[in-house]
Formats: structure tokens, C-alpha cells, sequence
């Protein structure tokens, strides 16, 4: 590893390089329970040439690397479990582009999702995709993020026109262009989005934008059973109503938002909605989803249009994992992520939420279930072998129901190592498609290896 | 060749088979100028497992493959320049499930669009990718092809939820699967539509589809010139207004459609409109793009709830490019197919008027500018030398115009033969990229050589 250090000073100033204890500790861990793993050195790059340089001497020296935004990845993906290179993304922050005129804006990988948004109000344009934590829009890029606009917006992958990606030899590319649409080439856009490090590292992306909706109306709605809430979802769906958001938050994690964000909403199975629109649209829209709402037992009703008390509600619904994992201190984050088809939804959540009370584990669920996607999330005591166990039968019988019903074992955290045990059963013969893809890119196997695929067997958890 | 046939008969019916010439020419063309080129046989597998035993009969005696459906294609993507078996999918042509509950339906690639919908209505459903012609959705899938409602719904490539693929082995994939979103593994779906047989065949596809919108008006709107027309189109993008479909003709085109399609529109730089939503919203969409229009000096406006006036209006947009083939018996079409970032679209689509002019060749300019998309039609005697010469000059001065500008080189209609000598211009280094991934899936070369990628420059046009 001096070698590496060695070859990387000819090419990065003494302080974007560090194998300081500190520094590789920070480097060796993200949001939930996976097992931590130290990088050897961690790097620092302000330019896509740095970029370059590193993967030319990483290639040299057939060292792994690993990208790192924020770290607030949920099933391993930055964990370097090779050890090897971190290359963390944070100097490489810059807006470096709003244009307007194309509703499109050109970052660098390391800019937070929060950070954009600020910058993006001054021009009356919001950026769509917003998981709960305030990630990078690389390390969004990686996973194919989504969030509680992904019903209306779409996902990461919709949302990127073109990225500027360093690849495992050094060279750079680009993977689209700036139209709206095209049907030129193989779509790379696509593939690189959610690769998760393992075909190349992204330097720069350009992403589109929106106006600021001119009416938006948030609501809430609470009912009689878990039942009742996810069934007014499906009706919703099949209405063709434009919704904006629709999540559902279970009563254990309705308690956790009141203790964390200091609401004061009532311990029931609850919808948060957002309606966004021209005026006598949006209304219209509000008043046949509450009909429909009341039809499925909806029993307290409640919107608002002020932006302070929508900022609220959904600031209370984003920091929902954080209330849990403030609320079990030395406790670990385990979340399940499935994504099933509409009519399999009622019955998935219900399944989840029999066999997690069976579980006596602290935790609720949650999700995005416009896009069939919910979370069971579980407060894991790691010391506990019995729990640990435990978890992960439960995450693999809640997994097993969803594929079973053409579902996905991940709507939107990515597979990292946590869902890598479930990719064959899920893609079957399609995995060896992957690997193949993956071999033909990154021959030696250096990019964020272990996560996703296995190359050869060798890198197996 | 014989010993193709022979082994072809061990596994597939008699009337499967055909080296008939009638037939083999069928499969030697499509719908443009491109230079014919005959198969040697043409197969009509009846299932998965004919094509499986198709490819790997292909596979044993090294003999190119290039999948049809019904030979719509624009840009030579059907054409087999190095002969070989044609797999001819019409065979394949059955609606296999409608799963209303899911918003989804499963289809054999060999269904056209048209007899999807036409099913579809029935439960009051329908599928939104219309390209003009009444294309397959295994080609459609193939090319992403996008057409007049892409603006609000998107292009083909955001319809497939999932595919059955035979890959060039003959072995079996599913590239998605049935949640409306996954962040699971790389994106095959997006790597696979669009790949125009160059890396599977599509054997069955997932499709998305939507209710029939409640309350729907088409609208035209004519204007004083070209510029007035595509500046109201950027006006209402950027206004946010969800318009589901804005297509400019012009006057050329205009005059083309009235006598093909026996309509009495004014000949002026028009605008195609149409809104779908919920009743007061789409009023208040409807008079807020009127405004806009009228202030881009709009002349005439004329709107339509009825559903036969729609369809008229539609059937005479889409029939727009059959109108000019009728009307130049003998003569070849050929396409320009750019989209360019919206900012870029009113000088884009002022230059090639300008240079379509210059050109003094029968066509017009038409296209789906809310994506920034447009065509330049013209036709072609392609007995004249210099007409051919001239043409082929004129798409290159346009393709460059807007790859200088961010741009793609195809839209929608794919790469084929006719863009490939663009490609390296577009994607640079991605190029080799797309190249490793199809010789890592297509080692030999046999999934319809010659298109989108060069292998080795041996299959150089």
C-alpha cells in the first residue's frame, strides 16, 4: 500500500490523501447494521483528471476502489469490504450549471440533494428525487434513489440526462446527452445508474428540473386498520389521480415521528398526500381523493396549504428513520425494501406487518406505497445473535413474498451487499448478464467489488 | 445455407421455414431509402423455444440473425446486410394477460400497437407509445420509439416493466420485473429496449399502461411563421403546464395532410395539441396554453372535445408521413430525427427550414417538439445521383447542428444504418463501451450485425 500512496503523491496534493485512523474509520461505515470494514487510504479528488489519475494507479496497482458520498447508504454500498482506496466525493461540490432555459442543472457528484434544492429555489426550480437522508446526488445516481415524488416524478434514473463517468481504466465518457429523449446507442444512462460504483465512478451529472408547482396541497389522513389506508392507496392508483406523494407510516412509527419531531398526530395508520397543480385541477383531485379516502374508512382528514406546515409534515416524515435510530441508541438500523405490483400491495404490507409483530423487535413500517415500494424498519441489538438472526429471517421472508409476486427485493436502496444474497433468485439467468456486463467493464474486478455481483465466487460475503 | 435449413427442420414446422424469394424479399427492406438486402431464410417461431432453438441453431453454424416485425422500421434496422435468417415475429402476435389491477399487460413482441389499444379499450385502458405507423411492440421495444403523447408519458423505454429476452446463446431472460420500481441489480430492461436485436430477442414484454383520461381536448393552433410556433411550444414547457401531446407541421406538411387525409386546414405553421386530465384542471391548462399561444401571436385556434373530431385530427398527424409517400410514388423518404435540449429548439428547427429550402427537394419539416424532436421529411429520387448526394449532406449539416448543441442524433427512430455513422461523433469514448458490452453478450457477432456498433470495422457499410 506505500506503493499506492507513493504513486498517488506524484499526483494529488499531500492533503487529499489520508490513511489517518480517523479519517479511514469515518470511511468504513454507513447508516445501518452491516459489518464495518476499513479502506487503507481515502482520497480526496477536486477535478475529474484527479479521478483519472487515481483509477490509473489503482488499475496499476490492482487496488480496490470504492466511491463515497456521504455514507448514508443502507445496505453496505460504501463499505470497502477489500479494503484498498475510498475515494470520497465531498471536494467535489460545485453547482456548476443551472440552465434554465432547458429545465436542466450540471453538478459534481458530491453536491448534497439539499444543497441543490437551495440553490435551485432562487430560480422558482425544485430537484425531484428526495430519500429521507440528505445524500449526494452521485451517491443517488449510484443507487438509483428514489423518494415520496417518485410516484409523480419518477425515480433517479429518470431524472439523469447525462453523467460524466471515470472508468476502471481511466478513461473518461460520457453516458447520454442533453435532449429530452433519444433513441441513439445503448442506454447507458441507464446502466451506469445503479451500478453503485462497480462499473465506474461518476464526475459529473446533468439532471433535470421543475417549476416550483404553482398550488400545492399537503394532507393527512388517518384510518381504522393498516388495511384500510393501504387499499385507499390502490384505489387512488387505479383513479388515475395525479398524486404528488402518497406514504403510509404505520402507528409505532406515527409515535416515533411525535417524539422526535414534537407533532402531535394521532397513533393511527396514516396517509401523508401531496397534491400538486393549477388551482381548480389540484382541487379536484383533493376532493375525489378524500371521497375516496372515506370510502376506504378514512377517519380524520386534514390538509394544509401553508408552505411552513407542509414543510413540517414532510420534514417530520423525512427524518422518520432518524427518530427511531435516536430513539435506540446502540440499537442498528435494519430496513426491508421491497417493491411489489399494485394489486399485490394490501397484502404484502399486511404480510410484513403480521410477521413483524411475530417478531417482537422494536420498529414499523413505512413507505412509499404509491410505487408498491414499503419498508419494514427494525431497531436491531447487534450483540443479541438470537435478534440478529431474527432480522434477517425476517427480511428474507418478507423478500421472498415480494418475488414470489413478481416484485423487486429493492424498490430504491440498492443491493450493496444486504439484498446480494437475493439477486439470483430474483434475476435468475439475467445475473449471469450482469456479470458478464460487469467483466467486460472492470476485467480486474477493481470498482466497489463484493456489491452487487460476484466475480468468480472469490469476493463472497 | 442447406445445412442451416436442415437443422432449422429438426426443430421447427415445415411452414415455419421459407427461402421462398417472394418472401425473403418482404424481409429485405423497410420503410426508407436504405439500400435492400434479401435473408436467406425467413422463420416464424410460434414460441420462446422456437426462437431458443432458432438462435442456437445460428449460434453452431455462425449464421447472422436479425429479428422483424413489420418492417417499419426507418433507419435499415430489418434489413439483414449480411443475410442469413430473418426471424419474422408475426406469428407471436398474441395479448397474453391483461392484469387491469396492476395498470399492467403481457404481450408477444409480434402485437402492433393498434391491436393492443383496440383490446385495451375494453377496459378502458390504453397503451400511450404511437409512433406513426402501426408498429410492433417488439420493434418498438427494440428502437425506443416514442411518439406524439412521449411529451407527458414518456418514451417506450419508461412503458416496459419487464422482458423476455433469447439471448445470443439461446438461453432465457427476464431483464425486469413487475413493481413499478427497482433498484435491484443493473437496469437490463433500459440496456436491452433500444439495442435493435443487436443483444436478444424479445420473446414477451410487461407493458405499462393507463386509464383512458376522463376528459381529453385536442386543439390546433396555426401561426403567422415557424419561429412564432416553436417559441409558444418552449413558452408552454417552460410554464409547466402538463400538456400530453404538442406536434408541429408546417406548411408543406400542412398541404400534405389535406390532401391525403381530405381535411381543409389552413396552410399555415400549425400546432397539434392535446390535454388529458381531471375536468376543471384541464379548462384551466387548456386557457393558460391559449394565452401563451395567443401571445406568440397565435392566429387561429380551434379545439375539439368531440371523440371522432379528435381522432380525425390525430389519424391525419399520424398519416402525415404516408400522406407524402402517396403523393412522390417512386420516390424514397428520408428522415432527419434530432432532439435537442428546448432551450436550442426554435433555432434548431429555423435552421433546417433554412437549409430544406436551400435544398430545393420535396419535404417538410413536422415533429414532436414538446421533446425537442423534430423531423425533417424529404423525398428522394434515388435514381438521382446527385438528389441521393445532396439529401445524405443535408442530414449530416442538421445531425451536426444539433450534436454541437448537446443534442442526440435520433430522437426516436434508432440508429439502424442510417445514424451509425454518427455515433462516434455522439457518444466518443462511450462508443467502445456500448462495443465491449455487445461483443461480452454477442461474442460472435451474430444478433443483427452491421447495426448501431462496428465490430472490428469488419461489418463497416
Amino acid at each position: 500500500m506505500k506503493q499506492v500512496i507513493q504513486a498517488l503523491g506524484t499526483k494529488l496534493a499531500h492533503d487529499q490523501i489520508s490513511d489517518n485512523d480517523t479519517v479511514r474509520e469515518l470511511h468504513s461505515k454507513d447508516e445501518t447494521y452491516q459489518q464495518t470494514s476499513l479502506p487503507d487510504i481515502v482520497v480526496f479528488p477536486k477535478s475529474t483528471e484527479d479521478v483519472t489519475h487515481i483509477m490509473e494507479i489503482a488499475q496499476e496497482y490492482q487496488t480496490p476502489v470504492t466511491p463515497f458520498g456521504v455514507g448514508t447508504s443502507l445496505e453496505g454500498h460504501v463499505i470497502p469490504y477489500k479494503n484498498g482506496i475510498t475515494i470520497d466525493f465531498s471536494l467535489m461540490n460545485q453547482i456548476l450549471e443551472i440552465k434554465e432555459g432547458d429545465l436542466l442543472v450540471r453538478v459534481q457528484p458530491g453536491v448534497t440533494r439539499e444543497q441543490l434544492n437551495k440553490e435551485l429555489k432562487k430560480y422558482g426550480l425544485f430537484f425531484t428525487v428526495d430519500p429521507g437522508a440528505n445524500a449526494t446526488l452521485g451517491g443517488m445516481a449510484a443507487t438509483n434513489a428514489s423518494g415520496t415524488t417518485t410516484v409523480k416524478y419518477g425515480v433517479m434514473r429518470d431524472q439523469v440526462r447525462d453523467m460524466e463517468v471515470v472508468l476502471a481504466d481511466g478513461s473518461v465518457i460520457h453516458t447520454g446527452n442533453l435532449a429530452a429523449k433519444s433513441a441513439s446507442g445503448y442506454h447507458l444512462n441507464g446502466l451506469f445508474i445503479g451500478s453503485e460504483g462497480t462499473l465506474g465512478c461518476f464526475t459529473e451529472l446533468t439532471l433535470q428540473v421543475y417549476g416550483i408547482p404553482e398550488h400545492i396541497v399537503a394532507a393527512r389522513a388517518t384510518f381504522p386498520s393498516l388495511t384500510n389506508a393501504i387499499e385507499a392507496v390502490t384505489s387512488i392508483l387505479h383513479a388515475g389521480i395525479p398524486i404528488a406523494r402518497v406514504e403510509f407510516v404505520d402507528e409505532a412509527s406515527v409515535e416515533q415521528i411525535n417524539k422526535f419531531s414534537e407533532t402531535n398526530y394521532p397513533v393511527k395508520p396514516t396517509l401523508f398526500l401531496e397534491f400538486h397543480g393549477n388551482e381548480s385541477g389540484l382541487q379536484e383531485d383533493l376532493a375525489f381523493s378524500k371521497e375516496i379516502m372515506q370510502d376506504h374508512g378514512c377517519d380524520h382528514f386534514n390538509s394544509e396549504t401553508d408552505n411552513a406546515a407542509r414543510n413540517r409534515l414532510w420534514d417530520a416524515r423525512h427524518n422518520l428513520a432518524y427518530a427511531y435510530i435516536h430513539d435506540y441508541v446502540g440499537k442498528k438500523m435494519m430496513l426491508t425494501d421491497v417493491a411489489v405490483p399494485i394489486s399485490e400491495l394490501a397484502n404484502s404490507v399486511i404480510y410484513a406487518g403480521e410477521e413483524l409483530k411475530k417478531l417482537a423487535i422494536p420498529g414499523g413500517i413505512l413507505g412509499h406505497v404509491g410505487d408498491g415500494n414499503f419498508h419494514s424498519l427494525i431497531m436491531i441489538d447487534m450483540e443479541n445473535e438470537e435478534e440478529v438472526k431474527k432480522a434477517k429471517q425476517f427480511n428474507e421472508k418478507v423478500v421472498q413474498y415480494a418475488l414470489e409476486r413478481g416484485g423487486t427485493c429493492t424498490g430504491e436502496h440498492g443491493v450493496g451487499v444486504g439484498k446480494k444474497p437475493y439477486q439470483r433468485v430474483e434475476h435468475g439467468a439475467a445475473l449471469d448478464v450482469m456479470t458478464n456486463i460487469k467483466k467486460a467493464l472492470d476485467p480486474n474486478n477493481i470498482l466497489n467489488p463484493t456489491k452487487i455481483v460476484d466475480i468468480d465466487n472469490e469476493d463472497k460475503l
